[in-house]
């Protein structure tokens, strides 16, 4: 068994070098790549993908399975295993077991089509016309179905996306979860429209990109991200990628004219970089030394961008910082009010810009939208006004063009359908972390705001990092927090914040 | 046949798809990798090194050779076949032959170590330390031996590692016309060292990068390099790399207190790209859309560089749009200072800072130090010394640093041995295709002038880029040229030169 062990290893290990070289072929797309290197680039990952998928569904792992006891009955293997090995069996299985069920051939044709949708939809962006977009996001949502047909499903196919991120989650889980959020978030809402809105003037101030650079530049290794294992560079969309285990990348936006954009898209993607890095070492380019899901690495961007960098304290300790950083872009500003305008909530068009309270309903429209694209209820054709009535639906407003609605997301020019739900359930599992984390450690607020964030890090090392892909969610938020997940401790979170920021 | 060559060429593309990803791994870890990403990026390397060998060392391709009527004794294959597919069958069995001969396990665990091996050599450099870098140039020597002993040589293993680089040639060949070439630079040397020299104190003068960098933005468009296929970056040594056909990336060094050496080593590398992005695209994804040999794609850089870039009607049209990109910094100068100072020559201790005159003799020292180091006359550990006695010998300098002599180079620290010589052959290459392109378009002297670089280009295009790897060298020049490679073009060149530079 020592030997299978070490065979299964040292494939899993060369598909997460593959990983990292995938990474880079994209990470160079995104920021440095001259535009007519894209030819070249789509049948590089293609080729990359291909030979990751060929590796991974060899013959020889089958028997490599099979000695070590594993089986769809039993994918923790032998009893007699210690326990992190058994647990790594699970997580290689259903990674392994939805790998073989995709065809090389449909691996290698998406991952080709993914290049060049990826580049239309910038260009279709850029342009605001839907129409350069268009067929190929038919293309994508037919290879969804085409993957969620291979892949098996209980109910609906769109249950077999949705697991590929959350292992288990399924449309109607989903639904109900979001149908509570969605009730909590409307009346809070309701209960901010009543009261006078806050003057964000003074974030829409014109500040130059090399003064935002410098704050951002500030945050990142002031929350414990090593500079030495990353980078910080500007792309379209902000990502964070994993290159090597010591070499975890993000990106960010700069807008002129609302420079707390890159600091939110900054702290939400270190936070994600953080938990990267914070991966158990021991396993490494193993599945196990992968995050638990979407969902919690998402809990992880949102608690660091949310929880922390939006509350008063921390900007009782960074505040000087930021004007200096900025100066003079916001030398007549205090405290009180930069914070109340960083918090102002108002229904908006672009979900990486929206506020804590309109977010998850921006993640709801999205997941209301790909059911019925996925379930036939949709016509890719018609996705423009559908976005635009469910927006007037959810959140009161009308997005005036297509760049402002629905072509402002990446995911879906890359395939990935299913992705977005985590991003709302990310906030839950997040308010629920610190929920247990304060219960350990005390008030958060005398940390947050003398900049003193090892302790914080160290408990989410502890807690969720180092565990990798040890539990599955369900399991890591009830380890955790002693109870499932639940919509509760994110409404009671901003329920009490908001009651601040509007006076309530 | 038919399908035999399709075969063929599907395998061929694939190994250049992987050179592609290899070029990108590189040219990231010389600009942008955090330097923690290290570890992983060795192992990255050589899994894709070790893939490209597996692919193109396959079972399959022995039977499609022969099938193809392809052998050693008749590597252009079945008379039958069009003359453009029979060079590419000869140029495909001259890699694959090479390629055969080394051992998978071999090409895996050299390309760790030359990836372990840069990163010591750009630390030795930094801290001046050649103990360093020591116990990895003795590995690379080592491997270079092993290389030489698998692949077979005539006479002398470092035979072997010539022929890699350019066809056919040998060590007793080299020696034979860098011995011509020594006496003649030596010669012209003596009669500039008994003229006054130039003041060139103007190129040394304090100017900030951004100025440079403006400035190298503006050459490389000029001289026909499109951007959007291309890129500029800073790295310690400059280099050109090829990610895709129509990816080819530059990257240059900006010194403060040397405009010059921006100046040159970005007009250097755009000559290589150039003659990248021009090869057959018919053919690209093939051995028979690389280039011809190492020296002949030398040959195009310092064409640009020196022939062009360092000619009295270059500066003549583009003096003034040089003195507006670095204002204020050589608001005195004139042009005739400016183009004798730019041509100063000077025995000095870095070869990419040579002028043309020295240049070739630094080649021609490490052609000596490393056929020593091959045929075990000198020990690695001497290297320094040994170093420092040629220069000494040859420019009658002794470098104060091993930064400044053994350290320079990247070469060694890429296992690259057997390289250096082709850079003194490309200038005579350029020199002899500069009088085949005259005897054509007449003297170059208004193209130069007004900017009109496309004859220029169309010509290069025309005779040396678009044959790609159709052509031996020696065919090649004889094909261009009508006769063999000489060291007359070169030295006629120089000595016309400088007799106007020093007044003669």
């Amino acid at each position: 068994m020592k030997d299978a062990l070490q065979r299964l290893k040292a494939i899993d290990s060369e598909c997460h070098l593959f990983a990292g070289i995938n990474a880079l072929l994209g990470w160079d797309q995104e920021t440095y790549m001259p535009p007519k290197g894209l030819d070249a680039r789509g049948e590089q990952l293609a080729l990359i993908e291909g030979l990751s998928h060929e590796r991974l569904t060899g013959p020889d792992i089958p028997a490599l399975l099979a000695s070590l006891g594993v089986s769809e009955q039993n994918p923790m293997g032998d009893p007699s295993l210690d326990k992190d090995t058994r647990s790594y069996l699970r997580a290689f299985y259903r990674m392994w077991s939805r790998e073989v069920k995709l065809p090389g051939d449909f691996v290698r044709e998406r991952a080709k089509a993914v290049s060049l949708s990826q580049a239309a939809w910038a260009d279709a962006r850029a342009k605001n016309d839907f129409s350069l977009f268009e067929p190929h996001l038919e293309k994508m949502i037919g290879y969804a179905k085409r993957e969620a047909a291979y892949l098996g499903y209980g109910e609906r196919p769109y249950d077999g996306l949705l697991d590929l991120y959350e292992a288990g989650l399924t449309v109607q889980e989903t639904r109900q979860i979001f149908s509570k959020l969605k009730a909590g978030l409307v009346s809070l809402l309701a209960k901010i429209g009543s009261r006078p809105q806050v003057d964000d003037c003074a974030l829409k101030r014109s500040c130059p990109i090399e003064k935002q650079e410098a704050f951002s530049r500030h945050l990142m290794p002031l929350l414990g991200y090593d500079l030495e294992s990353g980078r910080l560079d500007p792309s379209a969309h902000p990502f964070t990628t994993s290159i090597g285990e010591d070499d975890i990348r993000i990106t960010t936006r700069y807008l002129e004219n609302d420079f707390g954009s890159s600091i939110s898209s900054t702290i939400h993607e270190t936070g994600h970089a953080l938990y990267e890095l914070g991966l158990p070492r021991a396993w490494a380019r193993t599945v196990m030394g992968e995050a638990c899901s979407t969902a919690v690495h998402e809990s992880q961007s949102r608690f660091w961008e949310n929880i922390v960098g939006r509350s008063l304290p921390f900007w009782k300790g960074q505040f000087p910082r930021l004007k200096a950083d900025l100066s003079p872009v916001i030398e007549d500003v205090d405290l009180e009010g930069f914070y109340r305008a960083f918090n102002k909530v108002e229904p908006s068009y672009i979900r990486v810009d929206a506020d804590e309270v309109t977010y998850s309903l921006h993640v709801i429209l999205r997941f209301e939208l790909e059911s019925d694209l996925m379930e036939g209820r949709l016509k890719v054709a018609d996705l423009p006004s559908a976005w635009n009535l469910k927006m007037k639906e959810l959140l009161g407003i009308s997005p005036p063009s297509d760049a402002l609605g629905c072509l402002q997301d990446i995911h879906w020019s890359m395939g990935a359908v299913g992705y977005f739900p985590g991003y709302a359930l990310g906030n839950l599992y997040a308010a629920q972390f610190t929920q247990a984390m304060v219960a350990e450690l005390g008030p958060l607020e005398s940390y947050l705001e003398t900049g003193n964030f090892t302790p914080i890090l160290s408990w989410l090392r502890r807690n969720i990092h180092e565990r990798g892909a040890g539990l599955l969610p369900s399991e890591l938020v009830k380890e955790v927090c002693g109870s499932a997940l639940s919509h509760e401790p994110f409404l009671d979170y901003l329920n009490k914040k908001y009651a601040g920021v509007y006076g309530f």
